[in-house]
């Protein structure tokens, strides 16, 4: 797992006592420099006449390139290495969330209150009215994140506990960007009967259910048979959350290369959870050059035994994914690192759209062919252009959840997409500013809006 | 549901405009207690030359009690009753817990650490070495309350939803006196296999499992299967939280009242799954004249079809529970309302120990025996000695998950319940005072060091 450019998840935190002597620190950076390391905070930690100890923060390119970063810092003479924090497993310890009490539990009549006696009246008014299960419990406000590991990130079928450390990081974006309280839920099975199952029995607690990292095909059928049993909102974060903000930035960089959705040809990369979701919200959204590509090329009425959430995108075309790329206008990779070679991109049409989305390293890494396209995109937060799902899922469910959405349909999620792309104005459309900030305040609200509303006109809220 | 005594758990706030003349306000207050209102905090609000607004708390004894002191404040000359909150129901409003993260996500650094692409490193690291999960993410300090709906308190079967306020409410507690975040789980199914199987497909994220109001006779069977397919703690709170509490409490009762469990006459009413705990724990302890009632009456091997876990305790005497009292020098109730009367009460042996821990309403109300006992406890907050389990189940798991204990055993228990009575030092014992407060911080770490080292003596740790 390697990237180009130095990023913070290979960061190093290095503490250093160093000769308290003019130009002592400047060629220590000078050193980590020259082997590549990027310098974010400097700390002075302490301070005597002879000496200093100094916190340095140091961004790497990949873990060998950290161990090389060590070595370096070892080697110089009158530097003594204190310490070394990896940042990314140091911020990791004892897991990243933890839960609260709204109220303080000081005395007896807390207790009285919050728990037994009192609590009590509370089981009996919702045992008799159910739905005040949405006033009085945190059902309201409640998402389960569910997976089974089977497809974890980028990295393949890692099991249920190793998936634990993503469930935890999207539930801090749930709730950093939408105010959700939700909680990982990482299943020891993979059979797509006993995980239905499971996840209607789990269903009391929550609001909303947000599927997570598994793996196509189970994936589709877990969620529909899940979206027919139950009637709270089910999405599957890899299809949908992906589509949506694809879509989004589709749109605003067709706008800025001033090519129309109808028309262009559409190059999709990856045949899996995300990219047969990305082919299908394209197509509600009025595409019609798509070419689907998975690992044996292209997606071709040609090709027996197709699987039939494929087959419903096959073109008569047939060949490898270079073929494909030939005059294509748009390339979105939702597949594996390094797939889309600078020669292929060469092929493109004029002003070709490359949305290299494989995460963590992208199909084709962005320096390589900066200036060879009109836009270029991938999934990390470490370049322009970011697609990342944190656009979509928080303001899907805050709709979804304060309008007691009971289904979620394609049409939300063009709505959702519409929201997104119309938040980067006119003016503001650049090729590095196609899509908003994650940071931007505005989306959550955007999104959520316009998902009740469409929830509203199509007749799927309740309570 | 109610109780002879006002309680917390009816509590109103009123917001009152009066006249602001003397004596206006000491007229509604008389009003209030002559209708029985039990007086909280007053609060003035606001104030003008011819009114104030006051706020005012006020224990009812019941929602009947609470609706007639309501009336007789609308009855009030010159009085406008502003608003009127019941408190139980109002601190539910949205439930009692949320999630936080431990982290601020609010940059890309921040992101690309706790999310991707930097999260994909810790990920790999758990996949490849599965200890990991216990120091890089919240399962070391994780604990799922699961129940199925079934015996929510002792109200019976309410179904999942109705018994989430009780789940969140053991979540707080988990939180305020261990530190531990407890995450509810409330299922939609009460078959066993199925209940079984869901846990079991749960226990990734987990570093122990909570059973809570699952009726009896199930809840053994779930209890021992998961003890044997899971290598985390698995903890029936209604069987063992209660034996360990009420064990401790009756050492200590005991020792007041200078007789000893070998050769007290025990009886225990109520053959649920906290009756058969308590009368396993106490004989594991050396208790031997026990004697078992249920509904009807003692636990006789004239008995005919008993279910084998009642079977285990019957004695040769038949009869009623009134029977069973007559010389018994321990009543423990763990029933229903009402079930004991005085008249009963008075056949019991010189110095007779009274446990009444039906909750919310106690076998018998301690003001009917309060001068014809020696000891009396129950399961309430608002009465001396209260039988909480709130004593043993924080310090139980802190002690499990700290020292990564596998299973749970009779002699953990046995050593929790030493632990919570040795608290009570020989001079602080008194017939009010035979178990610490739940407030005493002193319990959950003694509970945890004494569960940890008798864990230790039977190689019950790893990690």
């Amino acid at each position: 797992m390697t990237s180009l450019t130095p990023s913070p998840s290979f960061s190093l935190t290095v503490r250093l006592e160093i000769p308290n002597r003019a130009g002592q620190l400047a060629a220590i950076l000078q050193a980590i420099g020259a082997a590549g390391g990027n310098l974010g905070q400097i700390n002075l930690v302490d301070q005597t006449r002879q000496m200093a100890v100094r916190e340095i923060t140091i961004d790497a390119i990949s873990p060998e390139h950290e161990e090389r970063l060590i070595e370096t810092i070892r080697a110089l003479p009158q530097v003594r290495l204190l310490s070394v924090d990896d940042r990314t497993f140091k911020l990791h310890q004892g897991g990243k969330i933890h839960l609260q009490s709204k109220i303080a539990l000081k005395n007896r009549a807390d207790l009285a209150m919050a728990y037994t006696p009192g609590v009590g009246r509370v089981c009996t008014e919702i045992a008799q009215n159910p739905d005040q299960v949405y006033r009085l419990t945190i059902k309201q406000n409640c998402v389960a994140i569910v997976t089974d590991g089977s497809a974890v990130l980028g990295l393949g079928n890692l099991g249920p506990q190793a998936a634990l450390p993503v469930m935890e990081g999207k539930a801090m974006l749930f709730k950093e960007f939408a105010g959700i309280d939700a909680f990982p839920i990482c299943l020891d099975t993979q059979d797509t009967d006993a995980i239905v199952n499971t996840v209607k029995y789990l269903a009391p607690v929550f609001g909303g259910i947000n599927l997570e990292d598994i793996s196509a095909p189970r994936c589709f059928e877990i969620e529909q048979r899940l979206q027919k049993e139950l009637a709270i909102p089910v999405f599957h974060d890899d299809q949908h959350g992906t589509a949506v903000v694809t879509l989004a930035a589709l749109l605003n960089a067709l706008r800025w290369v001033g090519k129309s959705l109808e028309r262009v040809r559409v190059v999709i990369n990856g045949a899996g959870a995300a990219g047969l979701a990305v082919a299908g919200l394209l197509q509600r959204a009025g595409a019609q050059g798509l070419v689907l590509c998975d690992s044996q090329g292209i997606v071709s009425t040609s090709r027996p035994h197709l699987h039939p959430t494929k087959a419903a995108f096959a073109v008569t075309q047939s060949g490898t994914l270079a073929d494909a790329l030939v005059e294509a206008d748009v390339f979105l990779g939702l597949s594996v690192p390094g797939a889309v070679t600078p020669e292929m991109v060469l092929t493109m049409a004029v002003d070709p759209v490359v949305f290299a989305m494989a995460n963590p390293v992208p199909e084709i890494q962005p320096e390589l062919v900066e200036d060879k396209v009109a836009v270029m995109a991938t999934g990390r937060s470490d370049y322009p252009n970011q697609i990342n799902n944190v656009l979509a899922f928080p303001g899907i469910f805050r709709g979804a959840l304060d309008s007691r959405v009971r289904h979620l349909t394609p049409e939300l999620y063009l709505a959702a997409a519409r929201a997104i792309a119309s938040l980067v104005a006119p003016q503001e459309l650049q090729r590095e500013y196609i899509v908003p900030s994650v940071f931007d305040s505005r989306v959550v609200q955007a999104v959520a809006q316009a998902v009740a509303q469409a929830a509203r006109e199509s007749g799927l809220t309740q309570g």
